[in-house]
């Protein structure tokens, strides 16, 4: 098999397998989890909204005061350079500023770390696996444990931090569903791991405004719900408002949106997809395909098709 | 120079030197800080309550649910081993589980991972400095940062979640003091980066009860006073009440017991070390030697001495 076939990635400034990708054990991204990310999508052979997620990881950089060497055209080209040397069409591409080791062996001075920058990819993630559109997912609201709230560690900036969310998931799977959501200390939904949220109540369709990460494709919705004519509303979702919804649904680069049909007991469009998540749902498999928000990836002309 | 001198590790059933220890950046104890683990110090060639090391590490597994194969002697074997290696005769070593990747490719359900087991050792890591006990340490409050609430991630199971950490570390560092210590949602003091605190109010020891790990020095401290007739409480610690501290002392298996004599405009002592301080400093000193809370590592006859 190709060797690049399951993914490659951009290290150290070389090109390799992404499965021979590793860092040092003693690396602050690891210990620390000192270290912001973001992904992008590739889909039929260009990255999806590419500017937007550069932009969030910058802004996530700053947020977190990292500053790899790399400028940002270094950055774009190991973007391409990961996908081309894959040679994958439908891609998951993460690129990420991790904090690195102490200059000075022994110093604990976050200013004075050696940071570095890192990018890889693997065929593209559904994170609800591929037939979720389909089949609709079942998620549970997380009884034992909260979101981390944005005062110790800010949802907005990409992170690593999971925890939370590993609980809820270990809670959710033992429950039978396929993930989870949690929510905040006030009882406000936020968002599960790799996914943001929407509730359709009364025809309008809501999103959690705070306590969760800005996602590209909750974006998207939000202006395609806008050209549809569809009414938004981004501001607190209580979980008990979920009572009243019509509609859920979940929505990520790893797999679009996707149909809500069960939260723990309640049952969402008789267990079926809702019209409005499968008007969105179209319109954005839609503008996946629309030239102005592609940026065709640099495969060289003697790269293996699929 | 020897190639262990460094430090040592031991991963995948291999001895490396430390800085060849590597994870795949798709593990995630990186991608979702999937991960915990614990430090014991050896010194003097022995290592300090380790069985309490041991018996937190499991806890934090357990309550991680994190599973590796390397059973309780392999573990224990497997830090002899790298101490051994390494030659150090006083380090810092740590035993890490991490979830591991997806026993199929691209699920994401966290009980089914290939959790592994691995250590290092370091030499022997001062969190303060070497000298941080002459000096004593200036600590910083921070103001726009709180700690992750137990009921996100709860401190009992150590782990790498050190975003809020990092955030005030930047804010204490910029302050010009040496470490900070964060205050949790209700405004008591939790802990600090590598360190749990206490202070000495009305002559008594205080430290927090929750929000933080149950560190081994600070379980040896409360041991060493109730042994010395300091009587000492272990509740909640308003930041008010620091106004009225006589004394404030850090403490962490990296370097012990220290001396806090300024806290942000608060000087303790004089900005000297406090008497009760000074007590409990020595008397840990002298604890760190008794056989009876030493395990000596079994270090090849062979060994370089140091
Ligand atoms: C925690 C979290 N929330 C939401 C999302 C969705 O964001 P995006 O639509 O930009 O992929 C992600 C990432 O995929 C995430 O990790
Ligand atoms: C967050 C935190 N608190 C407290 C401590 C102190 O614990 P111990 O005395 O067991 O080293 C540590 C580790 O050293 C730590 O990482």
């Amino acid at each position: 098999m190709y060797r690049f076939a399951n993914g490659a990635a951009w290290i150290g400034g070389e090109l390799v397998p992404v499965a021979e990708a590793r860092i040092p054990v003693t690396d602050w991204a690891l210990t620390h989890s000192d270290v912001v990310y973001d992904v992008v999508p590739v889909w039929d052979g260009a990255f999806f909204r590419l500017d937007d997620h550069l932009a969030r990881f910058r802004a996530s950089m700053e947020a977190w005061r990292l500053a790899p060497p790399e400028g940002p055209e270094v950055i774009r080209a190991a973007l391409h350079a990961v996908v081309a040397a894959s040679g994958l069409r439908a891609a998951y591409v993460a690129m990420v500023a991790a904090r690195g080791q102490p200059l000075v062996p022994g110093e604990r001075d976050p200013r004075r770390c050696a940071n570095h920058f890192y990018a890889w990819c693997v065929p593209y993630v559904h994170v609800f696996g591929a037939d979720a559109a389909a089949r609709g997912v079942r998620l549970h609201i997380a009884e034992g444990v909260r979101r981390i709230p944005p005062d110790s560690v800010d949802p907005r900036a990409k992170n690593y931090h999971w925890g939370d969310f590993t609980r809820g998931l270990f809670e959710a799977k033992d429950a039978g569903a396929d993930s989870v959501v949690l929510l905040d200390h006030a009882g406000n939904l936020t968002e599960g791991p790799g996914f943001n949220v929407f509730a359709v109540i009364g025809g309008r369709l809501v999103t959690p405004a705070e306590g969760c990460l800005e996602g590209i494709t909750r974006a998207t919705l939000l202006e395609l719900a806008a050209a549809e004519g569809i009414d938004t509303e981004t501001r607190a979702l209580p979980r008990s408002e979920l009572a009243e919804a019509q509609e859920m649904l979940a929505c990520t680069s790893g797999g679009g949106p996707v149909p809500v049909t069960h939260l723990d007991g309640h049952v969402f469009a008789n267990g079926a997809e809702g019209p409005v998540t499968a008007r969105l749902r179209a319109a954005y498999w839609a503008r996946m395909a629309e030239a102005d928000w592609r940026t065709p990836v640099a495969y060289p002309s003697a790269a293996p098709a699929s």
